[in-house]
């Protein structure tokens, strides 16, 4: 998918919402259990009920590998049940990848043609060479992480002169245009999105930390959006664990569309003329 | 494995070999292609071939999981095989990875769980509570990137002063003793090891770049080693693609067999007494 077909997809469902399939096994009904793949069927039950709100799905790399084969394997069934029922729908694989060139270049074969994700989230550490390999893939896109959401971030990303986390997003933009490059913004620091929003005025962010994380959708509306919306907001654990009854699919669905009228609303407010 | 059993190995072995398993289904012997699983076998007839001679295997992921479910599950039989045959060999994970705290937490489980890896490989930039669950697993150990031996270290690496790999180094020794903490400091850049053998005296280093990525194996001796020898080097293409015929496995085990021999004499010019 590329830009443009991204923003005609949150105009035509007034969202710009993200579910972070971050589905863990311990978490989901009980019931679902005795199924054959319940990770898959979770996913299944959740992205039917979800995804006329949603713009995009992330499934969490971590929580699929944490149950091996098994999980790589409801990995790829939901990729592909998202393919073949929503040709709408972005798909981001949240997996912090990087590494030197010929190996990130396998992990880019891994989810760009083994697994037929939209987007990548990348590690920006180990520089250029690392990131190159995931770019060139038609419609495809890396998303790079500028400033994350958690209390690490004060670890690194602040220091040096302009901080880290500006260093990146500025030098990455010389490797990728906004048609392929995105980056993440934590939005539990929503006050410096302004500031990433103008150091990367055309780039889509991809805020993760609404929700069970604690920051604001309307401050990150109003702090990151551009002309293009240029956001897409991830919630998770809000949406997703919600009820853990028979009704669990339900009340994704109300907590989606709940959000998805809060977004309707500040997309109103900040984009009034599209 | 604890660090004093690693420098047993390294002693018995007279050896601080860790061959890297970037298995890859294009460069493997053709004849093994018929294979029903032609990664796996390919790694058991190096693994047979060059144990002797070897202390540590590192699977590089991304390898595993560009080809999909069949991948995940040869790397968990290679893990498997290791440990039922050569209960003497420490297994990494070269993962590089890294998020929020809950999802690290997955990731441990996915390595240390789920597998039996003795270590994992984590990307630093989301800091400490993305390293901090990969902790306190018992014998286990997180290799967090320093300094790593491609280009694009130039990038970010080196920002700030001390630089971010300095100030990486320094940090992380408050979240994690020697006991659990090695550091992956590239080879290609060996005079810099001197600088990094003094930040983190007493940890083991991981070092890539030996071999294929141009590194010198005297240098980083000089430069590296500690009393209890602390380096383990990684060489993966020069010993596992060293030839392509139907002798791969007993050329795999001439170079590995010559880089121990090399390294026993490393090990005898600076720890003449051990």
């Amino acid at each position: 998918m590329n830009k443009e077909q991204l923003f005609e997809q949150i105009k035509k469902k007034n969202s710009f919402l993200c579910v972070g399939l971050d589905t863990d096994i311990d978490k989901i009904p009980e019931f679902l259990r005795a199924n054959e793949d319940p990770i898959f069927e979770f996913n299944k039950r959740i992205i039917e009920a979800t995804a006329a709100y949603t713009i995009a799905y992330k499934p969490n790399l971590a929580f699929y590998e944490s149950i091996g084969v098994k999980g790589w394997l409801a990995l790829t069934k939901t990729v592909e049940f998202i393919r073949n029922n929503y040709s709408d729908i972005f798909i981001i694989a949240d997996a912090k990848r990087g590494d030197i060139g010929n190996t990130s270049k396998m992990y880019a074969k891994a989810f760009f043609e083994d697994m037929d994700f939209d987007a990548v989230t990348v590690a920006p550490y180990m520089g250029e060479d690392s990131v190159t390999p995931f770019l060139g893939y038609k419609n495809k896109w890396v998303i790079l992480l500028g400033l994350t959401s958690n209390m690490g971030a004060d670890d690194f990303q602040f220091l040096g002169n302009p901080p880290l986390y500006k260093q990146v997003i500025k030098k990455a933009q010389y490797w990728a245009s906004d048609e392929e490059l995105m980056f993440v913004a934590g939005a539990t620091r929503a006050t410096m999105l302004k500031e990433i929003r103008n150091l990367a005025p055309d780039n889509f962010l991809l805020v993760p930390g609404v929700g069970a994380q604690g920051g604001s959708l309307a401050e990150v509306a109003k702090n990151g959006m551009n002309s293009s919306c240029g956001l897409l907001v991830n919630s998770s654990r809000a949406i997703i664990y919600a009820d853990n009854t028979e009704r669990f699919a339900e009340v994704a669905k109300e907590k989606a569309h709940e959000t998805q009228q809060e977004m309707e609303q500040l997309l109103k407010d900040y984009l009034p003329k599209i």
